[in-house]
């Protein structure tokens, strides 16, 4: 289950809906969650479309996979183009979602030593893809993202 | 600010929304986001009425309140009648909310000492009525509630 090229193919999913989160005016953060080799739901980031502070890309795809049980929960992966923030994370161990899948953690550092610590298995792609796709974001919104991360 | 009748003050609002969840048919834990003194927002567990795996009572409570600049979360209290659970703590955490009263910790016992760790100051007010709210729900709905904290 550490196979690379499995990792990036269901990256590439959270990447689709991080994109279609910037190409609407918003975050482009977005996450997947899949059991069993499916991809169960996608979700990204709506602070802008949404108006809302607790839909990130975590958040809202567990929102759109709906009311699971926990033995769902229990062979789930997340996976996410970025670092999970420290609501996300409390969010994945909430569930007890056993792996999760990050794209990057150079442009924000979230709860993954946390997760760790707590028993998730936690791998670290590092897509040049998602580091772009913050870089960008980043740049052209610095305040949006501050809000989005609690910072001034 | 650790004067018991000012915190017992706040925890009736959060009360209140706990009651309006039961109500409604749902999951008795509300909170409030009070800040200068004042409510902001209140919001309950909707879990049952909006179908939802992220609407605690704290992260509703957050998403009534809207999106806001860190320098009130800075002054904020999350007022919630039951230890917040992982995702809440987490929430509480991103936007570095200071301070938080909770109505009790004896049917659920979150993340407080995680929050404490992470420097937040978190006062138990130990609420009977808060109890007695989650016993009789807990004693009526087991599986629900096992559905809302990640367990069979």
């Amino acid at each position: 289950m550490t196979d690379i090229s499995t990792d990036t193919a269901l990256l590439a999913h959270a990447i689709e809906a991080a994109r279609e989160g910037r190409a609407t005016g918003g975050i482009p953060i977005g996450a997947a969650l899949v059991v069993d080799g499916e991809v169960l739901a996608v979700g990204f980031n709506k602070r802008v479309q949404r108006d809302s502070p607790i839909l990130h890309g975590e958040t809202d795809c567990l929102a759109n996979a709906g009311r699971l049980p926990a033995s769902v929960y229990a062979r789930a992966t997340m996976v996410t183009t970025l670092s999970p923030c420290d609501m996300c994370t409390g969010a994945i161990l909430l569930y007890g979602i056993p792996r999760v899948i990050i794209g990057e953690n150079r442009t924000f550092y979230g709860g993954e030593d946390y997760l760790r610590e707590r028993g998730v298995e936690v791998t670290v792609v590092d897509s040049e893809e998602c580091v772009e796709l913050m870089t960008e974001f980043i740049a052209a919104e610095p305040e949006l993202w501050n809000e989005d991360i609690g910072e001034e």
